[in-house]
């Protein structure tokens, strides 16, 4: 499937702040900038200068880094709110307001005829202060709202004439595909204005839903390094790009992809959390193959059971050998390393050796080296 | 979007096995099984007798338990493989082969006229010596595999009446849900068979595409508890759990939820891994609601913010109070669970306080009490 032509809305600076255990520095900031900008992040997201004082000193450092990535922030839909964002000097400002019956009562209290007012007033309020600064108008928890109400306010938005892009979000992670398809096509079709797609993962379809949100003709995605945000956090910078790689190595081209690993690095330790053991790309498993008939296939051509190429991020696969699963394909490929020439049927045998003695405890490679070197020794005694 | 009725095959003790660091011995085995009994899984896949003598054991000691999941085992698509599987007394025998060009290549050397003559050899094979026993037949790499392939070879095991079910593989974690939909919507309607879904995570839509079977009418889908598997995994249970708990509580309603937090810290702690931090409803933030205006609305109302109650899990959500994004409505709300009675205006000004306090290090919780009983003495003696 083709998509559009992308940006990511880099977020680990918002989305990823909200995260439990992450309090970034202001140096922390600027590092996790520059390397983002090294990556090659379109934009990067920070947090609202009405949340503290270091987080508005925060923005005015990072844009007077003079970076690539155009410099956003995420503030409330209030005047108050993105008059402080503008005396900033930020490139962008993104704009949220909760349009779900949930977010209407609780968040903000408005109606949606107040949310259409309010939004216009603060959209055109923007427009009249600075003409050119790039401006996102976005509802919150887009897929628990009325459609009708959505449509009313995104359009009311869009005929303004006043906004560079319309953001869908899926708040409390629980669309579907399907439904963040739908959303996005409509709008595309209705609007012709980019369209960003921010989507939290607590029922596991962060990635697939920023995919379908491309599919459906979105320009822009969130996401955060390792996923970090609210709750279990959004979509993934380095999830997100595994699912495109694999769709089409093309679509990732433009990133410094051996960046992820660094990226992933740094945020685990800035938030004193461990990579997953499970990440996308940067896990410590991600590229380790170990069943037998595994082992013997990425022997032969790793394309077989790897969609993704380490190398391309600068890491490389493994083969595990010394356990219960290990298959004698696998063997004889560590006993032609080791420079032995050994008959198939002593390698089989040395296998099941293996096998046998990994039902008690895995074996390191210097065990598995030790039995086939023995092989080796008895195999030259007999004589052949 | 109504769901087939479903079952789960968990597979830690099968796909799980072949997770880097997973290497079970016979207690912990019948440790993983009985929980999951105690948790509701429906069938358990068990690494097939070949492995190594003490999987074959393994399965006997499993299956002598006398549990209520059907126990499964999982081998090669060879007369040597079932005759083992079935001396060993197992409930049903999954049976495979590669069907993808890179695995026909690589893995048997067979093309695909051998592989359907291979298929219905074994399938027939088993059915004359057990009638009874549950046979599935999977092809591997389905998604790689080519379209025509697929068909002919699933058609011809399904016009011999001999298997229950037939499995669909995403052996490399590339498929989308879209291609999962068409390739399971096929299967059901041109064969009328229960339909299994195995989908590996390495591009991150794993539980996308579980979800995307079922709505398709699968019937089983393969999980393992915290999605350990080759590389960096497949569907994970509780992800899977969350997933459908999200669209209708309903469809999870059968399992013993408190039991999923219980399975993912024994598997964390057999495989000596950490739970993700972004774990689906058993990470350490899953429920953790931090920024200010979430805050609010989830002391107001839990669901503005949670479309899965931490109760159901017995687990507990947990507002974070200390840091730069915090909110005035959460200081109001600690101040009355300590009993101090403050106006808005100087609870607002605790807030302020807490918030440039915290831009250098987060608060605990005890700093943010003293500086509430600190704000309510002050007040009480400037008589107010």
């Amino acid at each position: 499937m083709p998509l559009h032509d992308f940006s990511v809305i880099e977020s680990t600076l918002r989305e990823g702040e909200q995260f439990s255990t992450a309090t970034f520095n202001t140096e922390q900031k600027m590092e996790i900038a520059a390397l983002l900008d090294e990556f090659g992040a379109e934009m990067i997201e920070m947090t609202s200068p009405l949340a503290s004082p270091q987080s508005e000193a925060d923005i005015r450092s990072v844009v007077g880094m003079g970076l690539r990535p155009r410099i956003l922030t995420h503030v409330r839909c209030a005047r108050e709110d993105v008059l402080r964002a503008l005396d900033t000097g930020v490139h962008g400002i993104d704009i949220v307001i909760g349009t779900s019956p949930q977010l209407m009562q609780h968040s903000h209290g408005k109606n949606i005829a107040q949310v259409i007012d309010t939004a216009l007033d603060v959209i055109t309020f923007v427009r009249e202060q600075s003409p050119d600064i790039i401006l996102r108008f976005s509802t919150e928890d887009s897929f628990r709202s009325r459609e009708s109400d959505l449509l009313r306010v995104y359009l009311a938005v869009a005929d303004t004439g006043y906004v560079n892009r319309l953001g869908v979000a899926d708040t409390v992670g629980f669309a579907t595909p399907n439904q963040v398809y739908a959303l996005v096509h409509q709008l595309v079709r209705l609007t012709g204005l980019d369209i960003e797609f921010h989507g939290h993962n607590d029922s596991g379809c962060a990635i697939a839903n920023a995919c379908a949100a491309l599919e459906a003709g979105a320009t822009h995605i969130d996401t955060t390094i390792l996923g970090i945000g609210e709750r279990n956090g959004i979509t993934p910078l380095g999830g997100l790009v595994a699912r495109l790689y694999t769709l089409d190595r093309a679509y990732v081209a433009k990133y410094n992809l051996p960046m992820l690993p660094i990226l992933d690095a740094m945020i685990a330790e800035f938030c004193h959390i461990g990579i997953p053991f499970n990440n996308y790309i940067t896990g410590a498993s991600a590229f380790i193959h170990k069943a037998g008939i595994h082992a013997k296939a990425v022997l032969a051509d790793p394309n077989t059971y790897e969609v993704l190429n380490p190398a391309d991020f600068g890491l490389s696969r493994e083969i595990a050998i010394g356990h219960r699963l290990t298959g004698w394909n696998t063997i004889r490929d560590r006993a032609m390393k080791l420079g032995l020439t050994l008959p198939d049927s002593i390698v089989k045998h040395v296998t099941q050796i293996v096998k046998a003695q990994a039902d008690q405890a895995t074996l390191t490679l210097a065990q598995v080296d030790a039995l086939l070197h023995q092989a080796a020794e008895e195999h030259a005694v007999s004589g052949q």
